[in-house]
Parts: C-alpha cells; structure tokens; sequence
C-alpha cells in the first residue's frame, strides 16, 4: 500500500533514504528504508507528536491548513507533506540530498495517494 | 539590536514580509513587520513551543543538532534558522516567497548575529 509511491520518490530523488505514509497518531500505513539501520517509523513516530503540534498552532493562528514541513538537524532531514486531515508523507534524506525535487515529488505523489485515503 | 539584520532580509527577499529573533522560551529580541496586520511576535511565540519540542525530539532520536525549520501553511511559510541554544532567527513569508533566497539569507544573517548573541 503506497509502496509504489514512496519507491518512486526513493529512487528518484537524489540523498532519499527513507519514506513513510503515516497517521498525525503516529501509526504506520506503509514504510519504507534504503538503510538497514535507518527505522523511518522510529522517526516518524516520534515527529507526529510535534507535527500534530505544528498543526494546532496553525489553527490557532488562523494561518490556514497546514501543508508542508521540514526539519533540517545535522545529520538527517525530514521532509512532510501533509495528505489529508488524518495522514501525512514523510521522506528522509540525507544532508546533501535535492530537497526541491523531493518536495516536488512529494506534491506529485499525493495526487496518487490522497484518493486512496479519502476512498 | 538585530534590526540591521532583519531589514536586510526583509528588503532583499521577494515575499518576505516579517522577521524576528528569538527565544526558544518565546520572548523576543527584536521584531521587524512590513504589514501592519502582521503580528510577527504573537506567530513566531505560538511556534517556539512547538519549536522545542521538535529539538527534543531531534534530541531524542539522535540526529544532530537543530538548525532550521520550516512550516508551510495554507496562507504563510514560517521559515527558522536555530541560532544558538537559546534563540532562532524567523521569517514569515507569503506562500509564493523566494524560500530558497530567504534560507540563504538566514544563513549569512546568522553568521553575523551569532557572535553578538554568544558575546
């Protein structure tokens, strides 16, 4: 399930290391690692507390939905595109990866995914 | 006190409308808003919170340290570069902004407003 999708973004965009379909709970639709020691559902899990954060103080400020984020730390970046009120996509890269073109893929990848969700 | 920084970066990036420096605890150093309606403060204290709690998430997972954040909403992006341990240097800009000019900019700024903060 979304397997396709997160492959495509994976091998096409350059430093792509990981990439998950998950819930703002924290729960795992699909995942998916290049790195045998790289546990996306790790990561993920624990940015979907702060992500459901992100999300409430958007809210809040009256700012409108919210779309995307990114969390650049030395070693890693985490890229989310959010997919519909319940899920988002969240990509891994390395630190020297092509961030525009994981962003673009990103947004390609939710028109295929998101009417699965909705469906 | 790093207003000088802040214009510069409001005057020199397309869509960038306001700026601020700081604290992870929400309090500001400086605070630079070219729209009138835009209170870049009120903002940037709704997301430091969230701010620390990615930190600590990154923290956590053991990726190296924070340094920039980025938050794309449905009307704004609110782009972070991490200073040093204490304050953040934020950027709220309009949906179709030179993001990649205003993270540039952030950078250079950092640069020359770290030392004072450390000093």
């Amino acid at each position: 399930m979304f397997r396709t999708q997160i492959d495509h973004i994976l091998e096409n965009c350059e430093g792509a290391l990981a990439g998950t379909v998950m819930g703002f709970d924290g729960v795992s639709l699909e995942a998916v690692s290049t790195k045998p020691n790289l546990d996306v559902k790790m990561v993920s899990t624990e940015f979907s507390f702060v992500l459901s954060q992100v999300r409430k103080a958007a809210e809040i400020l009256e700012v409108g939905g919210l779309e995307e984020v990114s969390i650049r730390s030395e070693h890693l970046d985490f890229l989310v595109r959010v997919l519909n009120t319940d899920y988002f996509l969240a990509i891994i890269m390395a630190p020297d990866g092509n961030l525009g073109k994981g962003r673009f893929l990103m947004r390609l990848a939710q028109t295929e995914i998101r009417p699965q969700l909705d469906g």
